[in-house]
């Protein structure tokens, strides 16, 4: 077999056979398959695509690519969530410690951000203390111990993918289905979870802008899930505006523990109950049935925080200690009167960025303390002159382009608000 | 600018501005554009193809990455020929000097064959002494004293194409006819010929298997030859069955001198003539006028033998010597009585290869007697049991691969045979 074989068979629109797709991935991941064959044939799928037999199969060549993880001693049954990321997307720390409050077990690994949405593992790193590099050893006690974990996937996992990932990302050939499906889940897939929960975001500030693309990838990835055997389900939410009323790292943790303590903005509890029911669900367990809860109970009785105090401490962090806080502050001021009827997700991440939340490139530091708070959510009413937007930045200097990122993200209007529902569509 | 806004134009369809195909071949040139971001914009340009605009421009870009040859100081005009490369194709030999000896002067730089096809230096090789590098200094005084020149093209000549070759030939994205074409046209343009005449072959044994791609690979360069102020018009000529009855590079010379003493085949004399005139046209020559000789006459009265003789010597080569000949030959006998119907190029190439004619790598070297004999062309008459085809081979283990090759490769039938015409279509 050959690389350029393969590139050919793709670029004339023919399905890659089985063991073209697992000697290429496995080729590629040797090196004996240049980098240089490798993005020739991403761009030829880009435009031919695949089918869900070669997307599964290629699939199940970058899992093979690397360790895969196994949790299926643990005692209950574990299920995972993955969000394709938003803005103000902080729905993985309240989502963990509840589900595993109601019952399941949740291996939770995840990612850094990069560009205008936040990354989990940054956001959890503003709680002085707690680290994200864990050896499987140590997530499994955490798991086994606290019914959750949240924490860097190790390298061990489809290097495969990442090494796809990197040169994707520099030959143009990141947005397609196809391959993004695969490399979410080669590594879903190799964390070892029972169920998955995929949260699909469509809209401005998600990588799928429209709802139509959103559902395609949605079922190619609900797709490989039921082909590798891990009940998959997958929600499109809405991004058309930023999730709850904080975007920044740890702004979004201090908004996570009031949803956790019963509180926070109705869209962060409404997407986290329902992500959580969906996650029990897929996992077989149903609340009210051998002493599972339902989501929304763990959040009101406090058990979901006590989870997520235990869950914190598990990997060195101090629940209780002071978050950190921005050195300034600025306030950006309604210009008029009305209902808020627009306010963008990609601007706010952009203004976030700006600020000091995330980063440019792979190895920069986040400001913890940085970020976009928001005062009106669309539908709600605003007074000209009061604050529309409090602007959190370690160094004034970067005010002004957070501040001309947020000009023109936002409408106030006289007219009434339809609101867009936040869960779009099911797809199973 | 950079590399991945100009893959993702292309990928999406759109057409590429003149800055951004200037910049991309530039800074490729110069290794600022990584291989595996231009093998991914290559493949781009596979699938979605390019205008005429962006060709030209394209090839202008390749052109303009290295020097450039002017001959406009000589006398008389320069006229040049290039084919897309076929089985048993030595017309450069005859026809460099034949359009030499009536008026016109052809820098004529070419390469080494690779695969099934042979290339004119290796077949001038297999002549004592001939040598096919010089400097720019010698190539002119051999074009000055002889009208012609046969000699390898330098690094120094569109170098981005040099490197964007070798790029395609690992990464499938070589049979793009945009790409084709700016790559003909960049080394054919550097050269700074006045005129250029394009045989494009169509048939199994060229690039092209098919008559309408041969029409659109020769209407691109042809559009390409305008846009830079060259006189360029194109003939398709068929090669679904070798030129001549000669394939090997001694054998190609042989069957040259034969061509250039006013005998030999048929369809070799026919293509040297048509192409001959073309240039000599293309050129503002006329024949009959201001002593500018026919084409078919320099080939009868010896003119274009004594330049062949003049043009040999020029560089090195005795013309008179005997050529290497393979230790061995054997005879493969015609199995049936008949018309022989069809003879495929492809597999006679591929014998030739196999015997030793050609190379498998750049590095390898040819055997200079090696190939195959045509004892009958398509249309002539065999009989059981004689001669078919000779092969020729320094080593004998070669012959059984040589002789396997030819297997499927003839029709002999007691029906009559309507002949292809040699010259399918004339562009320009």
């Amino acid at each position: 077999m050959d690389a350029i074989e393969v590139i050919r068979a793709k670029r004339d629109g023919q399905e890659l056979r089985p063991e073209q797709i697992d000697w290429v991935i496995d080729a590629y991941t040797r090196g004996e398959v240049a980098e240089e064959q490798m993005s020739a044939l991403a761009m030829a799928i880009f435009l031919r695509g695949m089918t869900r037999a070669e997307v599964s199969r290629w699939t199940e060549a970058m899992l093979a690519s690397g360790e895969r993880l196994d949790f299926s001693e643990l005692d209950r049954p574990t299920t995972d969530k993955h969000s394709t990321g938003g803005v103000g997307d902080k729905i993985t720390l309240p989502l963990t410690p509840t589900v595993a409050a109601c019952g399941a077990a949740v291996p939770q690994l995840s990612g850094r951000g990069l560009g205008h949405t936040g990354g989990t593992l940054d956001k959890l790193e503003s709680i002085p203390g707690w680290r994200a590099s864990l050896s499987t050893d140590e997530m499994r006690a955490v798991l086994s111990d606290t019914g959750g974990v949240i924490c860097a996937a190790g390298g061990g996992l489809a290097p495969a993918d990442r090494k796809l990932y990197a040169l994707r990302d520099v030959t143009g050939t990141v947005e397609s289905i196809p391959l993004i499906a695969a490399s979410i889940m080669s590594k879903k897939l190799a964390e070892g979870t029972g169920a998955l929960v995929l949260d699909v975001k469509a809209g401005s500030g998600a990588f799928m802008k429209d709802v139509d693309s959103a559902r395609e990838l949605a079922r190619t990835m609900v797709g490989i899930g039921a082909d590798h055997g891990v009940r998959t389900v997958a929600l499109i939410t809405d991004m058309s505006t930023p999730l709850g009323r904080q975007v920044g790292n740890a702004l979004e943790v201090a908004e996570s523990v009031e949803v956790l303590s019963g509180g926070g903005p109705a869209d962060v509890v409404e997407l986290t109950v329902a992500l959580a029911r969906e996650m029990l669900a897929a996992a077989g367990l149903t609340p009210g049935e051998n002493g599972v809860k339902d989501p929304a109970e763990a959040l009101a009785d406090g058990s979901a925080l006590a989870v997520w105090k235990r869950l914190v401490r598990a990997q060195g962090g101090d629940p209780d200690a002071p978050l950190p806080q921005a050195a300034e502050r600025r306030e950006v001021l309604a210009p008029a009167s009305g209902t808020l009827t627009r306010l963008d997700a990609y601007q706010v991440g952009l203004a976030a960025w700006h600020l000091g939340a995330g980063r440019t490139r792979k190895e920069d530091a986040v400001s913890f303390g940085a970020g976009v708070t928001l005062h009106a959510k669309p539908g709600e009413r605003v007074r000209a002159g009061e604050p529309l937007f409090t602007l959190h930045a370690d160094d004034p200097a970067r005010f002004e382009r957070g501040a001309r990122a947020l000009e023109g993200a936002f409408d106030i209007a006289d007219a009434g608000h339809e609101p867009r529902p936040l869960i779009l569509d099911r797809i199973a």
